[in-house]
């Protein structure tokens, strides 16, 4: 854990001079789904979301210590995507500072005082400088509380929201172009060279309200929810196991190196990835240490040496213009972390110093191309 | 979870016309290691075992929550093994029976009135019929449970020793010694066919004193201690990861399906297995349900479909005979279970009914022979 | 914690020449509730006991972990009693053995081939020689195990039926006819005069399936079911507050200094008093430690020195005899737990040696007799 | 829980011209301790916090996540008070701001470029409106954050400074002051006629970074610290029952209504109270709904409804004027939440409309003056 490279990215995008508008927080996504019942029961009746609102084509969900109408909007569609990466702002008139922001990056804005979807009032949409649909809103419609209403909340509730992750094929690019937005990074991942791998980029002061991951995009890497506990995560597990449904995990149960947080990583049944986390730290200071991990520590990605699942590396979603339409995904040409630590060359270490080969069989490579038990 | 086949051994063990000892619990195992002051600084400053009494070549542990001196002893020793698996029988006559049931069966049986270990009195020592050095005893000193000493405990503490688990070619026929032996099963892994490929059996009323794993034996597979809760074991992890000592970690955190525990393995530094567990359930009725799971069950070994590391089915500990020389290992010779559910034609079920290619890519198995990124 | 002293029972109950039944554990309770509507609220969707069998005028329910038909039964009535505490015994042949046992003593016995309640077969019910309804029974409806139902699992989920108390005028009389009926006791609460103020006594190796309590009797002072985990039981805290039904929370949640378990005690809407437990030790050894605590040791009935609500001192249910009727209540002749540690002249200690004035003013005796703020 | 009313305060501390300093979180306390030896094994050996720096005078401790040199100085001194409430700034120049902002309320104001404690540098101390020690400083020393440190980490590991909890005689007034220095109230306490007994104010995003509760003051009623989860919690009250020193507890642990958090009240050799707190919730958009309890709402404090001890409504703090002197202790003139709640007409409610007398015997009124068994 040392201090973080410079960025090195050869096209920044140009700072404008217009002032980044004030965020919050990140407050919802909305996904297409392709089949709302299915998607329904999955966030309703497996994970617990609460339903503030649906209808025919729309569902409307928050977690139990939100006040705002909702977290996630699912959507039916016929391409399974995210049509929007939601943030809340500080006051109404952020709006037309996100605007200005915007429109002098030369991006496509469209904005609707009646909002793009049921709780939500004036709001600007974006297709931002790196392809995704960024929205940004302060008008909402207040729902209660059920922080208290455990008569209410399963054995694995779901509390907040608490970030996105993006997948990009220029990691420093996208995080100057984050930072002139107003965020700031806490940590990350590089290698020797200076590869950034990964970024955790934050408003609100946790780890992130999103986090940029390297590989071919845009694509939407996951969106998190959190628990209080440990436990509560636990029980989504054995809730899945109960259901024969164990298939939706896809990675850990574990503890991240990275944020220090305890998570889980699930596929819904458009392989939208979502995860749970819990307890990572207060980073609102604005000299808050950023903790540079290297990439080949195999404690990073997960903190107990558990390999990562290829397919957390290779897979995600795809995000939606303002169109409706699938952007096209862009080859990343850095180096990949699963190639640099899962690959055919790959090593990782525990300690460093230590090659590879030195780790006991049951860590040397479960992943590897080739492997031959 | 249906009604276990019956046993198909073809050699079976006779029975003894002289009735088993009445054996309480598992009660301390006694391992061979090689670097004395390295294994120890694993059980007692990683895992925080109580040492009740150590010398140069010798500790001898405990559990925070037992009385008896102690329920691991590390021994110095050349080769790393397994020198004893111990069992406290109920009374001191019952040493008599132990004995007579042994010399029926023609094993060798060795009895020492003032013990093989410190604070243990009269004991047998016997080579089983399986070929693992089996010891029992009822003469013990006493010594303080620490159980109300929150002020000794940490995050990860170890109160109880759960139980044995055994490695031998042949598991009916190892069962049905086992219950001449007076232990019943309370689970086990079977396939269509009737091959049997583990099986949990107990004397206290819990899922297991000992489990007879097939493969490659006589060895041991693990020994395993309970903490309180779930979140004693990710404790474990975490400072493990903390000591940058993950890769003691071979599988899990996670929840079995067979017993329903939560459960973590370690390997000590000789390679020894060790499990942590905890919250299995009350089977001491007499007509308490036998589950049997379908060897292609994905969630049998792992409630949450979380495949198995290759080395938790290969890797096993040696075992000695009563001179202190390692027992020659026989080849099981009935289907392995690691070629049933992860190698080249292995396939596995979620939902029963569903082949595994219809499992998403992240469970299609990971752990395949060639299996290509 | 010491030894305890010998049982000063002036009228000590005869130990029959007839051997005890070999009995396995406490099985069910069966009470008789006023309201049968309101209680299956409570105990249904408050607590989340699940549902075996119903009808209008009982309601038979059992834990998640439970593989008999029931483990509470309760009974539409005019007066709330306790009807029967039913324990499961080793085989049929037991029954013969039980009714030769309470024969000898006197006692008035009653055999119904058919059970006296669904789900349960040939039992033997008694008024035995303290003027308790028990029963004994093996023969008994299987129904599914729970246990892996994490979908119906909620976050207080009660997974086991733990253990009774009763309340009676004399515990060494009522501690030695336990002992004649097989049942042995693991910890007590005495004075330095040697007198006994409540045993805990098992058959099943924890820490008691039913406890003798000394107070007017003979009336139950609660039955327990356990939880897995010490959140479970802040979850049922957290549960009735949402529902505003805080008031049914009577003590705790804490931790045990007997037993060492986490507890939370309720009272039922007839005022039956439900304990919620977790956590406490292994005592199946025939020599396992009894510990005694000091009835001046303030941590004996809660580790954290939480002061006893005297409610749970004086309240208990009446007993009914095998005509329905409720038994007579005798009073305690000996010192009662209550008038020694909380009473007029009451004292209690933290550190021995010391008096109550030296504890700090928020220990010192919020519920003492006429205390000013 | 409904919107509070308007504040009632007859003298208004005016609010100045001159904007309030930025003021990022609590960031620590200094306490004045009479016995230095034996405070730092309270809040070292017991507790567990982090040893920064020490000498023969001062104890520098963080908490486990916490990057800054401290988050609490015990200082030796003749009589234990509070020497500052300690708040970070977002840069060095709003140490200029809050000097103006007291300068113009007439304050004394102390600064001192080269701190009043190690670890921190330039720093401003007053002596606020309301009498109390308030500290505000950029500048500090980075230290090791911990948060990963597992192998340190006891099960009661303390990772976060929370918040204070201040005494004042008018809350209405305090709070108006406190909303000009830039706090936002977050949840309240009120009755029907409008009295103001308790208000809970922040500014990083939680429940609150002080509160001010009604009482004779200025004087400080806690000081809180965070873990991560309920059990860590519970492992300190098991810890403290195993030392022997259960009277350091002095109320709970428990659930707050207000706030939602899990809680523990310990008392320090001195009688300085130290709250244990995990899991508010995100308080940080600007409508974020405020919470008002009625002050007859008995789960308000305890949302399991447990009686709150007459002591932690009477006992607090002395906090020292700029020279080190105790600060005079105004008497409050409003209704007292004790005497309205616990005192001899008090009264309180579980469901609205309740009368105290329906309540169940066992909630009625342990504390109530008089009250007889």
């Amino acid at each position: 854990m040392t201090t973080p490279s410079t960025p090195t990215a050869t096209d920044r995008i140009p700072t404008p001079k217009s002032p980044p508008p004030d965020i919050l927080r990140c407050a919802y996504m909305e996904l297409v789904v392709t089949d709302l019942a299915v998607s329904r029961d999955f966030y309703v009746d497996v994970l617990g979301l609460v339903v503030t609102e649906e209808d025919d084509s729309t569902v409307h969900l928050r977690s139990f210590e939100e006040f705002i109408h909702h977290n996630l909007v699912l959507r039916q569609g016929d391409v399974a995507a995210v049509a929007a990466f939601s943030y809340r702002v500080r006051s109404p008139e952020e709006l037309d500072v996100a605007v200005a922001f915007y429109e002098e990056l030369g991006c496509r804005v469209e904005r609707r005082p009646e909002g793009f979807t049921k709780g939500i009032g004036d709001s600007v949409r974006v297709q931002d400088p790196l392809g995704f649909p960024y929205e940004f809103f302060f008008d909402v419609e207040h729902v209660e509380r059920l922080a208290w209403r455990y008569d209410l909340q399963g054995p694995g509730a779901l509390v907040r929201l608490d970030h996105f992750n993006q997948v990009t094929p220029d990691v420093p690019k996208a995080v100057a172009y984050m930072e002139d937005l107003g965020f700031r990074v806490t940590e990350d991942i590089q290698d020797q060279a200076g590869t950034t791998y990964a970024a955790w980029m934050r408003r609100k002061p946790t780890v992130h309200d999103t986090a940029m991951t390297g590989g071919d995009g845009p694509r939407m890497h996951h969106v998190a929810f959190a628990t209080h506990e440990k436990h509560n995560i636990l029980a989504i597990c054995d809730k899945l196991g109960a259901l024969r449904r164990s298939d939706a995990i896809e990675r850990g149960p574990g503890r991240h190196g990275v944020s220090n947080a305890f998570y889980l990583y699930l596929r819904d049944p458009d392989g939208h990835r979502v995860e749970i986390y819990t307890q990572d730290y207060y980073t609102g200071d604005p000299d808050n240490p950023v903790v540079t991990w290297d990439v080949h520590d195999n404690q990073r990605r997960d903190w107990w040496g558990t390999p990562v699942v290829p397919s957390w590396y290779t897979d995600a979603s795809l995000v939606l213009d303002l169109d409706g339409n699938p952007q096209p995904v862009l080859e990343r040409t850095d180096a990949s972390e699963m190639a640099q630590t899962i690959g055919a060359d790959g090593f990782s270490f525990t300690r460093e110093g230590d090659a590879a080969e030195e780790l006991p069989e049951w860590k040397q490579g479960e992943y590897k191309l080739g492997h031959q038990l």
